[in-house]
């Protein structure tokens, strides 16, 4: 008898880096529970594109989960503050920029440990990088290590000796990497958004998760095929 | 002039723990901005009894998050599994109970660091206790230590220098010394609601929580204001 496929739990906002971390999650033979969160962020088209992108890859649950991250505050991606445009890229990647939501990583990954013990599966599946956005506290590695330490003491599965496993795969790779490796497990770039304010379907091609998304494609050298508002000119 | 009161983030249910906890950070001298959630809880009438509290004490403010707990499932408390009845206080105090909620505390906690990093609270209580809810891994101190570490290193603040402290001043304390201490503090435990299980705005008397209550009054040498359902017989 075949063995069932372990279950993991991957955390997909619909971006290019946390599909490349669902298709690895894929092609490593685990059965996926995909989690996603609608927190009052500009940018909620991506998750359309998380959905579609679970229906083409044949996951097998996806749950969106509202969270009242608005209500909190302090985030240009979840209030009135302009999300920068045009930065260069030696200013993108120091310091902690105004689209960072307070403790966003910590929530999300307490839903994802939460929804992991009640379906069984110990093994967590998240796209952070410490390499693009080393300005994001929320995207280290001692940050994970700390994280997946006090999830082994507060949970039930974690006190009982089934602790779960936190996998990071692109914490070290660049942009361009992350491209390659999708792009030979056969991930369909164009379904899925990076841009932090977008036009209705479109990217704006001018904020930090688009400058980095094009510098990562023309590196890779490769043609993104996302839609970028220019185009439309 | 007067030096300006610090602030903390207080995470408050309605119920009798974290209402002596918020008279305890305001004796403290903190100015309290206290968190409630509203997860599909089968006991929300606590919310209405946070909000009256957060009124009658004074305090700097009430936020009440929406939470997608019942979406995650796996709880008594959220689902429409049985909430225990009538157990002897010697199975309450061992082994998890089904009334366990899959890493709530970490999602309670992690949303309560987001918001006093953004009020610029270096503090934040809860009234976890590790005495009567032996069972709960995440009421136990090694959790709320290994809590702070991820904290500190997975924020602006924490990773800029500036670290939170988590309190849990009930940690070691029974029920009836957390009752001696909030009488102490002038705590209106009539207006607190601890009941998992109530008819309308009346307390079961036979679920843990009512029970271990009950004990701690008891124990106290106290009467417990709170309306159960037994009086109105």
């Amino acid at each position: 008898m075949r063995k069932k496929a372990p279950r993991a739990v991957v955390l997909l906002s619909g971006g290019l880096d946390s599909t490349t971390v669902l298709a690895h999650a894929m092609a490593e033979g685990y059965s996926c529970n995909c989690l996603s969160f609608r927190y009052g962020q500009r940018q909620d088209i991506e998750l359309q594109r998380a959905a579609d992108l679970c229906r083409k890859m044949g996951v097998e649950n996806h749950l969106i989960l509202n969270l009242d991250l608005a209500a909190i505050g302090g985030s240009a991606l979840t209030s009135e503050i302009p999300v920068p445009k045009d930065r260069r890229l030696s200013e993108i990647e120091e310091g902690i920029p105004v689209t960072y939501v307070p403790g966003r990583n910590i929530i999300f990954l307490a839903h994802a440990l939460a929804w992991a013990e009640v379906l069984g599966a110990g093994d967590i599946f998240l796209g952070i990088n410490a390499v693009d956005y080393s300005g994001y506290p929320d995207c280290r590695p001692e940050f994970l290590a700390a994280f997946a330490r006090m999830a082994n003491l507060g949970t039930r599965a974690g006190s009982e000796g089934n602790p779960f496993t936190l996998h990071a795969p692109l914490m070290r790779m660049s942009k361009a990497e992350i491209i390659e490796l999708g792009t030979r497990l056969g991930v369909d770039y164009g379904a899925t958004h990076s841009c932090y304010d977008p036009v209705g379907e479109l990217a704006c091609g001018r904020c930090d998760a688009c400058r980095l998304r094009l510098k990562g494609f023309a590196e890779a050298g490769l043609t993104d095929p996302a839609r970028y508002v220019q185009e439309e000119r």
